[in-house]
């Protein structure tokens, strides 16, 4: 095992009308509450209003920035910090997928001082105090709600970077599985493919952790064994249940015990795709991952085949279980080709340059351009 | 799955060598120390030495308490609070086993008020401050150093019993495997089966909860592949290290996510057996848990088949899956009936009148007076 440190501070209220305790955790951080949210889905839904109706009847004073990207944008962080920072808010609610939840994490660190959040990516600041806030996740999918990770795109610099500090957990989060029962089946398979995803980035990290390892087995088996049964039965609430409590066990730190970092080239190279093609994240890495172990497997190869034959309950070689969780994906509608996401042109050149230009690489498993070259070939 | 909250805010610290970073934590919430340990494996280990040097060195204003005993008492409790209020101490150090670990979270609140410590237990007063405290486990077995609860002996009352709340929560643990390479095999052993047997206690809970119930078993595999390695050979770091970390895991609240409720009913049989005769904890378990499951085999046999066909990797029934416990257990030379103590005498009166004086109970399978009465005989 290598030497690690477990921290996370957020406390989770995971249930069945769970978010009848929000008001009164609410209460604890002040009365004056920026609500932030996406492009819509919630005020569709009835959440919003439903949260709106709690909290002025509890008498809070409310302001909202609402219309967070799916792919969320620098602009918009910066936009919501200036209005918290003008209303003097106590407290962030965070309500939506973990794009709204990332970009309230910059948000509560912004709206203290007098810059923009992206000097956070760039290392030109560090926060040093942070309002706090509470998420309400509509998805599963990111984790974010129990971790203290942003993931943000700059358009104008052409990156998609992450960024995450002690200042940027949660205070708390509410996850209630009936708000992801309208999540379509487009999404809810690429949620399912990101928790999985996750796993397998702790997975292929640094550090020999027998009892990790196993934990990380334990949430993709889950994913694997309710994730199709979900998307056959979207309103099933149990199906919900299960998936939404993976996707935090996924990202919440505990499959990072024993390593020292995790690998993560993957997600670089999948968001080149999300910030060029605005591909859905969790579809950007179904796209990428058999492409980058079937790149590697000289390197990897033993590890790849440890996991295939953990997830599949047989021995496996390295290219039997690239082509076993390649096949998974598929089996969840998820794209395993750039071409799949039918996106007219020859994309050689732009991903290479963003992947250049983003400098993408791993914790554990280098990448050269020459890498670059390979890989793109692989998952067109 | 059962609504949960999930919160853990201790700091863990884990690997070789990790107690360089000791002082600059201590630094963080003042000067004045209080030290505290237990009948003085601390001191023939060197370790006593080697942190009081560290301490002194960098300027810390240092007292100290020795002498808590294996199975804690609140006579310690209360006079160590008593040296932490006149010395005003600002953090407490627990350096030791379970013990030595459980006793402070009762010391740091207890210290800022003018009543016993015992108070708390019986809910007479609740703790509304508390003396941060840090601790250093030098024995795998309780999990105390990631949780809020203590367990503590009054012996005026005839009791042994368990408290914890937010307050109670170590503000960091350092866990070095290194400093558990001395424990003698008798001790390590009974700590691989308390790890094992807090894993039970959540398993035969309330809440069904698919991928919780696969940490636990990850858990407990983790217990059975590296104990018997670990016991034939006490000196081995790495598996030392993998003990350790799963002790941790086992009662840092993972194991419960999705559980309204443990059981913990073997847990208060086993602490009348601590309490009248000074069995070792993790001793008293191995030798109440599989009578207790004999007995309870009618209510719950599909979930001790279903513990057992996931530890064995194969379909057993409730018996075969007791049969291979109590047999797992005895491979570790635990004790498996009272007997195997050596305690001369009929022991059937007094452990009946300690279990109706303690209200011995369970939180999910509910015990009477003929229960206590079934039991006895089957582990004696």
């Amino acid at each position: 095992m290598e030497n690690f440190i477990a921290y996370n501070p957020t406390t989770l209220h995971f249930g069945k009308n769970i978010l009848t305790s929000l008001v009164t955790t609410l209460k604890e951080y002040g009365n004056r509450v920026m609500l932030i949210y996406g492009k819509g889905s919630v005020k569709k839904s009835g959440l919003y209003d439903r949260i709106m109706a709690d909290l002025k009847t509890q008498g809070f004073e409310v302001c909202e920035y609402g219309g967070i990207k799916p792919n969320p944008v620098i602009g918009d962080v910066d936009a919501a910090a200036e209005i918290g920072r003008q209303q003097k808010v106590d407290v962030l609610l965070a309500v939506g997928g973990g794009s709204v939840i990332d970009s309230v994490k910059i948000i509560s660190v912004t709206i203290p001082v007098d810059h923009g959040g992206w000097d956070f990516f760039t290392g030109k600041a560090k926060p040093v105090k942070a309002i706090p806030f509470i998420a309400i996740p509509t998805l599963a999918a990111t984790g974010s709600e129990m971790n203290p990770f942003a993931v943000v795109s700059n358009h104008a610099e052409g990156l998609k970077a992450a960024f995450g500090g002690p200042l940027t957990f949660p205070k708390h989060s509410f996850l209630d599985p009936a708000l992801t029962l309208t999540v379509p089946k487009n999404h809810t398979a690429y949620g399912i493919a990101d928790l999985i995803a996750h796993c397998f980035e702790a997975w292929f990290g640094i550090g020999e952790t027998s009892l990790t390892d196993r934990f990380v087995l334990s949430i993709i088996k889950e994913a694997m064994d309710y994730g199709p049964k979900l998307l056959d039965d979207l309103h099933n609430y149990e199906y919900r249940e299960r998936i939404m409590f993976a996707a935090t066990m996924a990202l919440n730190g505990m499959t990072m015990y024993g390593r020292s970092t995790g690998d993560w080239g993957v997600h670089s190279t999948g968001h080149c795709l999300s910030l060029l093609y605005d591909v859905p994240h969790g579809a950007s890495l179904t796209i990428v991952f058999p492409a980058w172990m079937r790149h590697f497997k000289g390197q990897i190869g033993n590890r790849i085949a440890q996991l295939g034959s953990g997830l599949f309950g047989e021995p496996l070689t390295a290219d039997e279980s690239i082509d076993r969780i390649e096949a998974f994906f598929k089996s969840l509608g998820c794209p395993i080709r750039l071409s799949d996401m039918n996106i007219p042109g020859d994309h050689r050149q732009p991903l290479f340059e963003s992947m250049v230009h983003s400098k993408v690489n791993g914790g554990n498993v280098k990448m050269k351009e020459e890498d670059y070259k390979a890989l793109i070939e692989l998952y067109l």
